[in-house]
């Protein structure tokens, strides 16, 4: 009764346009409901956690990954797997802390803004597709690991690129840990 | 620079699950937003009619459908190409009216609510994938099909199976044709 792993994962596969529209239905009415930018962004970021602490578990069977050694590696995950398996699309990776806890992910081309041209001038603050922090942080937080995680550039916004940045945050237990 | 048209159709793939806990979200949002069940049914429709009536085009370009000659060729195609394009899944069609005008999709599963339990007892009006309803009715009537799209029946709600019914609306001036 066994399937081929090729054929299990086609049956997950929908097409992107009728996501990236119900997204931005979403998004719309949030912005009915909110004034303010960044209730609305807020709100977005909590949906997505709550999507993400669900999400983790389908990941985790889907992917078979193991547990990561570091967050470089927890951040290629996110970017090569993760990304390439919900978004069909592959963020470049970048560390930016000497520290080697702060990375961004870079995206060229953003499939959540297919049908979206620009913001409205009276939206200028809306991080249209806060929705994915939350997911990235909701997911890190059910494997414990903390995280905060914000769009540092947006194409949606005149930013040459789109940039999630995720800044691993170390437990006081790590540090006082390393200073014994 | 030609590409397999395969491959140019793997790239609007993503995975269903984000799909379906956003959409989840949404609902979630709209029941904050209106006390009233009707109030939020009709919220989800009159979205989906707005992301018919743009999905339509990309439908057409990436099926290369040619105009259905029936009202049960429409209803085929909605089924086997749209549903299966947008959804992954591929309901059945039953004709249920001598006039030919009225069809229904039922659908053994509905991918719109894996992770869905059971709706809460004090939503038990909710029509929770309504959207549907508004998508396919939009995207007919930008094909000058007008039409009433509706649940019938919905496993949710403890229904066998869901069913969605489309009634096509027939023009006066084909009536009145007729008559002739």
């Amino acid at each position: 009764m066994s399937r081929p792993p090729g054929r299990k994962q086609d049956s997950h596969k929908i097409s992107r346009e009728l996501f990236v529209l119900t997204y931005g239905a979403l998004v719309a009415q949030l912005c009915k409901d909110y004034e303010k930018d960044e209730d609305v962004n807020s709100c977005l970021d909590r949906m997505g956690y709550g999507i993400g602490v669900r999400l983790i578990d389908d990941f985790l069977a889907r992917s078979a990954m193991k547990k990561c050694r570091s967050y470089s590696e927890t951040a290629d995950t996110i970017a090569q797997v993760a990304f390439k398996m919900y978004l069909g699309v592959t963020p470049s990776v970048t560390c930016s802390s000497p520290a080697g806890n702060e990375f961004s992910l870079i995206l060229d081309k953003n499939p959540l803004v297919d049908f979206v041209e620009e913001l409205p001038a009276e939206r200028a603050s809306l991080c249209y597709c806060n929705l994915l922090c939350g997911v990235i942080r909701g997911a890190l937080e059910m494997v414990h690991l903390a995280a905060e995680v914000t769009f540092l550039q947006d194409r949606l916004r005149g930013d040459a690129v789109t940039e999630i940045g995720i800044t691993f945050l170390r437990k006081a237990e790590d540090r006082k840990h390393k200073r014994n």
